[in-house]
């Protein structure tokens, strides 16, 4: 159930993102073994598998943080990372070549990685403005995790994906 | 009604990239004139009013693209741009002091911005490496735009959005 409490000051709007921060990541575990279960490459299926990690150890910092708080661990239906969630489910359903569906896995990924780094960066901002130093500090520690999982991600599509998945069926 | 056409190649998903940026560019026109028109802080207001006409210029792009590529100019429906204006809806109509609403509202809108950073800056690898030299620089173009975008509202919430919203019935 949505809370629909009045939120009077940022201390308030910040706890929700905390909340929505940490429904997403909920979605981001559930995600990620389907989409290293649906990639090709070796490089990507690892990659998908590596974040896994990354991201539960990303859930225990926000557990750190909601301790720090004094909120009780809980998050919030986040219905923009729900959408990104379908994309990429859309992606695995869609009928395409190997290759292109490295391609696409990669795409919707990015959006995932670019929802936490636009919601983390919020959430550190806010952190900052309200004097939580120490919390500021563990939220840009998780957006500069996820900006390196971006990067890497173009790495792995523009070193090899990319070119094969324009190979594939090129002459049809 | 969603194509169910088997993507061959990457030339195919590059054209199934550009139909998801066209389908979202349009959610964001429709989106951005109740974003403002809920904004407070005149700055805001006005910055969701010129990302409006920028919005605009990004489409025409599309519709240049779309020329070059031989493709009808059509969407395909964006679920992960829905989901992003969903959440931008939800900020409009949840219960918040005015300073607390401005700084929600920045939150989604920069959501929605990386959301198109990604994107583009898909599309723009894959017209790359598709060897479509002029179309990938007016992809990078529009990325670039969001990229200012999204600085530009980082400005302005932590110039004084934050500060404001922070001070809302601090005391409460």
């Amino acid at each position: 159930m949505p809370q629909h409490k009045k939120m009077n000051n940022l201390e308030d709007l910040f706890k929700d993102v905390l909340m929505d921060l940490y429904d997403a990541e909920q979605q981001v575990v559930k995600a990620l073994p389907k989409m290293a279960e649906n990639a090709q490459a070796t490089e990507l299926k690892q990659s998908f598998k590596e974040h896994l990690e990354v991201t539960r150890g990303q859930i225990t910092r926000l557990d750190k943080i909601f301790k720090e708080m004094k909120m009780p661990v809980q998050g919030k239906h986040c219905k923009g990372m729900e959408g990104l969630i379908k994309e990429g489910e859309e992606v695995i359903q869609e009928e395409m070549e190997p290759g292109v569906k490295d391609a696409a896995l990669i795409a919707a990924a990015q959006k995932v990685e670019h929802y936490e780094i636009s919601g983390y960066g919020t959430a550190r901002s806010f952190a900052q403005a309200l004097g939580h130093t120490e919390i500021a500090r563990m939220l840009d520690q998780t957006a500069n995790e996820e900006g390196e999982t971006d990067k890497k991600l173009s790495t792995i599509a523009e070193s090899h994906i990319n070119r094969r998945a324009k190979e594939e069926r090129a002459g049809r």
